[in-house]
């Protein structure tokens, strides 16, 4: 398991708040059946990072958000990420996420199926509690968004190797909602459109660094780490950045060819393309590429107020690039 | 397939609106990956009576709701209803809806949940264009109402043959989306809080009203009027209204015995069922409880503006009972 977000500095500022988030979202079951109930408490005992609350909060501090809705809005993207990732779970058949077992491994495909549905109608009421409309708007836009990149996966069969469906498939999958943190939390604290746009960047940036670092782990981790399988989406026939960078750097590596022609690769490929992309280089310019991302999200919070919580948000972001490579 | 909405006077002064409702949900996947738009248009060329929609439309005209506001509701209502059906048949396993193959007959189980996700994600977006929290609020819950309810159904398991626990579960799975878009319709129309309230009781009462004539003509109709298998609901053990009197009525029954405690019941059983429920009675005394319904919705519009709407109203609520019966 990756290192507590509790043990970092830059949630110093949010501390308080994110305890009422966590706190928020486990009430969110109450008066319903108890699966349901025991279903969330699982789901958020397994300690996520709760990243992109800690994002959410440290934006609004920094913007001098409404507390009550802003601590809302933490908890409605927290609560979209977590639902997304009951069907995803389900849908590619994992059991294992963050180091406990996945709901589907436990229940029913039905039970899951529905548990998912119940998290999108709490993400949807807490997304409510925020009192915006625009963010409300923006929240569910996201969530298509989301959707949509799922499915164009899920259509798109194996072995897509180009960067521009990379960055369109990291946006949709991660990276969009990110974005949505940062963004709708300037909307409801009622920001001008320029520290809107600021803002925006910073959750864009500091997202495409998430998924990317994300990305690199499964190829450098080792499973008890991860909390999952290593080299889960080169398995899957899944290219991510390392392995663009190491297609990109040897284009006709047979094994590369045989693991997006065939399912599954054959015998042994897998194991020497993973020794491969790892010291091929690969891997340094992805982190690269991440840490670029970090950069400029930092850059796009020079305009912004000099308090503790923008601190924090640089801290964050440096966080993220560090935080395995 | 039972007779289309068009050719019922009472859809005459929403005609215009439904058509705007209409192009509203089919636009909805526009832009996203093309099997989106191929699963809406299919689910929604399905011919649904839209029931729902017309019901919103309607009180919205007789309330005087702005009528941007009013289609963005009635097509988030139906979009939202949309959404469950596709999670309910890939659940139940259904093969067929409303007399054309469900989608998960022509689809992975993963693109039939992600396509129900995405339309959970349009229904919100529709809903947020309603630019009422109050409303979006409303509607969110309702959701969760629906989803608990379908939970507590699949662990409930099979027979649970009493009244409050058959209120309970209609009101779940049908009843609550009824009162949604009568109460919510009102809620953007900034009417009173009694103008309120007599509209929550009209789709209260009519939602009710609804789903007990769906459960008789379960055990009425033949299957090419029905667009599904008859007594598809007692084959799965599932016990509504008619059976209910039917139990209450022969209390010693050993073949309903047998269905309650056996899945599947017993060769032969569930024909003498049907045939006992259908000859003794059980129908008329849930015809009647449905009457009774439609009744106090009638009653409940005393007190609204007596307009074209309000008569159309109680045209629908007459029809709800007379569809089939």
């Amino acid at each position: 398991m990756e290192i507590s977000l509790n043990d970092l500095t830059f949630i110093e500022p949010v501390k308080d708040r994110l305890q009422q988030v966590e706190d928020r979202l486990h009430t969110q079951a109450a008066g319903y059946h108890p699966a349901i109930e025991a279903a969330l408490g699982h789901l958020l005992s397994s300690g996520g990072k709760r990243i992109r609350p800690v994002l959410t909060l440290l934006t609004g501090g920094m913007l001098g958000s409404d507390p009550q809705r802003l601590v809302a809005m933490a908890a409605a993207v927290e609560m979209l990420h977590t639902a997304t990732l009951v069907h995803d779970d389900l849908i590619d058949g994992s059991l294992v996420r963050r180091g406990i077992p996945t709901l589907n491994t436990q229940w029913s495909s039905a039970a899951t199926v529905l548990t998912g549905d119940f998290l999108f109608a709490r993400a949807a009421k807490l997304a409510a509690e925020t009192e915006s409309i625009t963010a409300i708007h923006l929240f569910s836009k996201t969530l298509a968004i989301i959707v949509d990149g799922e499915i164009t996966q899920l259509f798109g069969g194996r072995g897509r190797a180009n960067r521009a469906d990379y960055n369109q498939r990291i946006y949709a999958k991660t990276d969009s909602l990110f974005e949505t943190s940062t963004t709708a939390t300037a909307i409801i604290a009622g920001s001008t459109d320029d520290t809107k746009e600021n803002v925006r960047v910073f959750g864009y940036e500091v997202g495409m660094a998430f998924q990317i670092v994300d990305d690199i782990l499964d190829f450098t981790s080792q499973t008890e780490k991860l909390g999952k399988p290593v080299a889960s989406d080169l398995r899957q026939g899944l290219i991510t950045l390392p392995a663009i960078y190491y297609i990109e750097s040897f284009p006709n590596d047979q094994d590369m060819a045989n693991l997006i022609e065939h399912d599954p690769c054959y015998e042994g490929c897998l194991e020497r393309l993973l020794t491969a992309i790892r010291e091929g280089g690969s891997i340094e310019k992805a982190e690269n590429e991440a840490k670029l991302h970090v950069a400029q999200a930092i850059d796009s919070l020079n305009n912004l107020p000099n308090c503790i919580e923008r601190l924090s948000l640089i801290e964050l972001a440096r966080y993220i690039v560090s935080r395995n490579i």
